[in-house]
């Protein structure tokens, strides 16, 4: 049904932003017959168009509270690195709330109380929005959040632009938001509660332009975790690629937790985390820069990109064996971002 | 709940841009250390920062066709629109849907259609977007759609610019969209149907601008109708205002079917209607721009803005008596937009 969705509006929509299909649309301003009054100019002289980038996404996680995070600064975070991903540096968002009737006030205050805190670490406003009450049973605490942010690099951040020979990097150890929540659902103990990774990863991200570090792509790694990123991107780019399981940081907590229900932590979702495809000659550079960051620490070198062919993702088992890394079948956990 | 949840929303994030309250944000580009490379120039030399308009809501009509339109042109309009609001030219959209279990793909797919259509007619590109599909019995069919424009006047356009003197000026007859939505759903019978009014009011909107009319607000009249559109802007310019009954447009079968409902056509929404308040000296000419385009053929001045003071909206009826036109309570007709 979701792919479905998904074919039905951007086949009626298809125009060059949408079909990028990257996690933020790319604007260029002015567009369309601005009066030549608001052209801007470069620092050479040249006219130097300001860029946007623009993303929506919804979320519904449920519990609406979890170890870790929250719904509110779950919705701050997914979309400021959204725009991260363009390699934007967000600046204003939109929310949008659809709330059951009924639902306790306080709970409401404490939830954009977790907002109004995740936005202001982030460096954004929030400057408009819509709230509508629905009646009890249907959509019961669905946020929706646009983010506006400015691109200030002259790269070109997009699957398309996957290269032979990049360099593939993990920003953090994997699964640990998709766990945490999962925990809690099924009651899981552990010695320590897993928390969430939701955070925003702004900061290392416009560290790596600052430091003009070649990235071709970024993608953060949420619904579908790693392996879906991959295949998308590989699919995007026409590539294959293949990273290595023992490079792939995943914590012994989340590693026993999905053992324990059958899952592929690299299918799990993360809100923390994203895939940075960068040359290889900036790789060693790339990951010293995340590793300065708290939430990218764990940054590692996963694999590398191979030759235009097939877009197939393979992955090295620990034990040495090859085998191709899927995309994850179906909706592996409902209601977990 | 309704405005205890604004109230919620509100207090937790005020800000300068949010506490506008307006139909949406006014952005300022370059904002806080946007490298010099972007600065802009006006012709005259001088910094011109680009400035951009934002906006968010969300739509939840049922039935989702009705006589004059659909959820989703009805989505589009309402966004370019509310971006009109600041005088802002619409350019790009981004479009989130939240949708049942089971909805005909048919029935999408007209859908999607309509909007396709409606953003070529006015002019915008969807660039991005979501979609979640919900179990059966949660959220029926939900559609939010966020706006950007870009600010090309120099005018202040905001409740709080309103002055005394001002000219208030409506953009056609009133309450069309709403009562075609309560025919359908109560199963009136005219002798033609009712349509509703929901349009575009870009272009009459645009057309003012370029030719200079001194605008101080402008609000589009959906939800609550004109009614709530003047409350709320006497509240927050802190003035009184008169309207005169006989002067404000409604037809005769809108009319005749609020008579039958005993609703009050000021409090109707509709969905290509807006409310402009304007200089005095501008009124006649401004008058003239509108009735020039097909959307706003019947713009009627209505009333003036009296001095500071309570802000008291009052009505001169037909019959003479003067009465005070006040906020319409509560949810008069769920779902209408």
């Amino acid at each position: 049904m979701h792919q479905l969705l998904e074919s039905v509006f951007g086949q009626a929509f298809s125009n060059p932003i949408l079909d990028t299909r990257h996690d933020s649309a790319q604007l260029t301003f002015p567009a369309g017959g601005m009066p030549s009054s608001a052209n801007s100019k470069s620092a050479g002289g040249t006219p130097a168009p300001l860029k946007l980038a623009m993303t929506t996404d919804s979320y519904v996680v449920r519990p609406l509270f979890f170890p870790g995070g929250d719904i509110g600064s779950l919705a701050i975070h997914g979309t400021v690195n959204d725009l991260a991903m363009s390699g934007a540096r967000p600046l204003y968002l939109s929310c949008a709330f659809i709330i059951e009737e009924g639902l306790p006030m306080e709970t409401l205050w404490r939830v954009a109380c977790a907002m109004r805190d995740a936005a202001r670490k982030c460096g954004v406003q929030i400057v408009t929005g819509d709230t509508k009450v629905v009646d009890k049973g249907k959509g019961d605490g669905l946020f929706l959040t646009t983010g506006i942010g400015v691109i200030e690099h002259s790269q070109t951040i997009l699957p398309q632009n996957v290269q032979p020979g990049d360099a593939v990097l993990v920003s953090g150890d994997l699964g640990r938001h998709g766990m945490a929540i999962m925990a809690v659902r099924e009651g899981l103990q552990f010695e320590s509660a897993i928390e969430s990774d939701s955070a925003p990863v702004v900061k290392p991200v416009m560290d790596l332009l600052q430091a003009e570090i070649e990235i071709h792509c970024l993608r953060d790694l949420t619904r579908g975790g790693l392996a879906s990123a991959l295949n998308e991107i590989a699919e995007a780019a026409g590539v294959g690629m293949t990273v290595d399981e023992k490079l792939i940081p995943v914590g012994e907590q989340v590693h026993a937790a999905c053992e324990m229900l059958g899952l592929d932590p690299l299918h799990v979702a993360n809100e923390g985390r994203f895939v940075a495809f960068v040359a290889a000659k900036d790789a060693e550079r790339a990951l010293a820069i995340l590793r300065r960051h708290p939430v990218s620490s764990n940054a590692a070198f996963v694999g590398r990109v191979g030759e235009k062919s097939v877009p197939l993702v393979t992955i090295k088992s620990a034990i040495g064996a090859t085998r191709i890394l899927d995309m994850p079948s179906g909706e592996q956990l409902p209601r977990i971002c």
